[in-house]
């Protein structure tokens, strides 16, 4: 990535990673007009283990290396070290994903303000593969791609709808007194007339520790897929910048699996070589299927 | 208020507070669509009081009346006794003001998923003295009152764009499969279709103090028209509530102002029977007109 | 129990839970002066699926029963239903208890104030068979209990430092003047002579999703022991309040093991059948064993 | 400052401020073996403008200036852009400091771990102008400083007893088995004899906005004098990092006065020349008092 922008760097003492410096600054796009931007950020995977280290005291003489000890730390939920750095985003997104983010509270955030300012005329429009059916078995999920045909036609009513709607708003609030006989009305009135999918930008500022529990919710497949797209993208960032934390978030997070006790049970009777079929094992369908499925057999054995 | 839905009592030894009580599970209509509504509510000002007498110990056989120390906890900032109460609403609101709303973190949501069902064709359109210019003084606020030609104009547009693009969202969603050849969209998509004056609803759950500290900021004549008829109907439902409380908010936040430095000098000379004008005041003019209109002088003074 | 404090009930449209009632205002000993005392409540198993429920909208006609609901929000994490819940204690603890204990950020707190109040004479003095030497594997736990003599000296210390210290305390405060001739310390400078196993007492306010988190931290076996005590006996309170919500809560938190990404394929080869050592397991000495104690299989085996 | 432990600064390109990073790492002495330390900061004035700014979108072009701007946002209560600021420090402090200091939950720690490790052997001794009697008019505060005979008393108890207690605790450690007939007791355990004055650490970090509300509420003269020594030096370190911040927050926050609803109408009465007394006045005695005080009247005068 070539880095246009870069000012000449300042002088500093605090821990640097020269991995997300090249990042700074730097929109990485997302979806059709959306980006995350990297502002600022605090601290490193050596500022992480340093304040673990605090509470060892004399201790530290004997401590195991730094990557042990970040292991260490994920796998027995000791959260406050994470919560030790810090990143700040500049980020640009629809609406409708813009709701679904702000329901994690452990953020600061200052969004584009509609009220103020008038927003951009500039709306997501899902790409072909994306347009899909209500799944059958998931409520809040989507099933097979749509025919050509029907692509086209749902992509034609979001194009219009978003235009047409963004238009009136444009001349209900007569910036420019186009209309002389016109008072037009106020910028906080007028955006109600906007749909959804219209994008806003906010700065969002986060700690380490929160910024994987958010992920770890939005890289997860019952995701919406949009929001999904952006959580990918600021995987890799986490992966440039805290490198040893985010191996340890992949082993023992992302792609780690919850044993319930019965599930648990489960296993213990399959390690024995007993043949666990769902009806005699005590899990709902689901559970099983689930179950089967982070343990990598095929469903159709039905062992 | 009849009381219509209401259940025979169930019998419990906690706090109870009859005034409250009353308004329990009924709706209080907000805006066109909107209400609020009290499902659950835990303390009263008692305890509120007996929270704060666990600091005082042995201490509390001199303490003061109850409404004193409420008066003396509001005014000096202890913050942690309101907390101790909490209340519980469900409510009906636009999407623009619930995004306003959630910005408010330290409260407990659950909100309507347009990704597990459909919305209902409700929108917000606003009265006709809603509808107003915006504001020349203030960046973020509304002025006059447009004429009724052009309101009639605006409601036209906002209706006609909220119905169509929410037709198109049937239409998109097939739900009913009225068009065989068609799979429809997952529901999940097809909302972003729609315009921001949809309605959602919410379970919203807050302690006393953060509930007091969203009303100060959304009574606020700074706040949108729209969200301060939620909060103006909230602030009658603390007043039956908590009423010791509600009394010593509106004397040391709602109707107390705050003085800068710069401003408590001003007062000092204005005391002292000194002819104070903006220019030798030290504050800016906008300072100085919210001075004055704090101490209720006429600006035309200019003393 | 025999509830001699009962006040008659008053009425309330309010969710309310039976069981609950009856421990109401009683307090449950702890500790050699400690207690835990619910003092007030809010909602109930059914409060959280109406919660839920909000977000299926139209879609709750084919909704599974409450049960099977609340299993499927704990087993997916969506924690803000739980959050719905609230409730309030008032707990009697020594100090290091709750130092410990505060660390947990997201609840109410209102302390005994020793800046405006005598602490009684009272701290924790631990049972013989508390007294442990420190453990050798773990740096932050207990080993073998003390012989009766070591205990008998180790008791002895801590009673004679910690009474001398309080009456050392009190001769400071100098109260009721009965030495004239000294103006006695200010309370807030003499309590800094106390010991860490002095009670200090706080009503506590939390909701269940984060009473559910601090249990899930606090009656394990790496909490310390006395923190512990504490914990386990507020858990019964939680049986009584939320019956479906705690068996869901031992089932997919309390008694489940989270699987490391390497530790699921270690499952996944054992259940093939193949004989997993820790030295081709990819696992550190410390993970294997938790995996097998995790799993019931005996490490002598060291399949 | 000679800055001795200085390493050769990295470069970034992130926002940095030449006068905190010359206080960076470096100890700043507290009272008799406590410190303050910046570890790492995170934005500067300029960062506060830029999230501001975010918000007005297109209307930049004309916004004011960045002083001008940060005295609006500090004056109208907008946190949210001083929350995209954020500091970490390492803090050693005497444990009943601590026990105030976490009241503010708003931050993140690691701190020195009791059960870990063995905590030094530092404990707080006050100064004699420190060591003062119990206020007559301040329920939590100190009044007449002590007759230097009863200083050197109660002096020679607070060290003797925290000695003694320390003492104990090495002996019940019996770390280096000393004795090599006793086990020695868990860290865990032993550390319940230590006074509240012994000397703890942690790792501290919290975003500028909280930092504010923190340093306001202690700097306080109702805070105690101890942690008020903290917070002073805390302030020093603000006023170098965001000077512009630290400008308008002594004008609106730490040198404003809040005036009542009453005391309101008092200001205008007493404005247009009228006689007003505490009788009068509307106010209780000691509104009345705080309200002269902060006007700077001789209450003598009893206008």
């Amino acid at each position: 990535m070539v880095n246009k922008g870069a000012k000449p760097g300042s002088a500093t003492r605090r821990p640097t990673v020269e991995a997300l410096e090249v990042l700074l600054q730097e929109p990485i796009k997302v979806l059709d007009h959306g980006f995350i931007r990297v502002v600022d950020y605090m601290g490193d995977d050596k500022a992480i283990v340093d304040a673990a280290r605090v509470s060892y005291g004399r201790g530290t003489k004997t401590a195991s290396e730094d990557r042990a000890l970040i292991h260490y730390l994920m796998r027995h939920h000791h959260t406050t070290p994470f919560e030790m750095a810090e990143i700040k985003f500049h980020i640009k997104l629809p609406i409708f994903v813009a709701r679904q983010w702000i329901r994690h509270r452990t953020a600061s955030v200052n969004e584009y303000s509609a009220r103020y300012s008038i927003l951009d005329k500039e709306f997501y429009l899902p790409t072909e593969d994306q347009l899909a059916s209500q799944s059958d078995e998931n409520r809040q999920g989507r099933g097979k791609t749509l025919s050509s045909t029907e692509s086209a036609q749902v992509l034609g009513i979001l194009r219009q709808d978003a235009e047409r709607n963004y238009e009136h708003y444009e001349w209900m609030l007569n910036a420019d007194s186009k209309d002389g006989n016109r008072a037009g009305i106020a910028r906080e009135l007028a955006r109600i007339n906007l749909t959804l999918n219209t994008y806003t930008q906010w700065y969002w500022k986060i700690d380490l520790h929160n910024l994987l529990h958010f992920l770890r919710l939005r890289v997860d497949r019952h995701a919406q897929s949009e929001i999904r797209q952006y959580a990918r993208q600021m995987l890799t960032v986490v992966q440039a910048w805290v490198p040893q934390t985010y191996e340890a978030f992949v082993e023992h997070r992302l792609e780690a699996i919850n044993l319930s006790r019965t599930a648990t049970s489960v296993v213990r009777r399959m390690i024995k070589g007993e043949q666990v079929t769902q009806s005699n094992s005590g899990l709902s369908k689901r559970e099983w299927l689930d179950l089967l499925a982070g343990l990598a057999i095929a469903p159709e054995d039905d062992r």
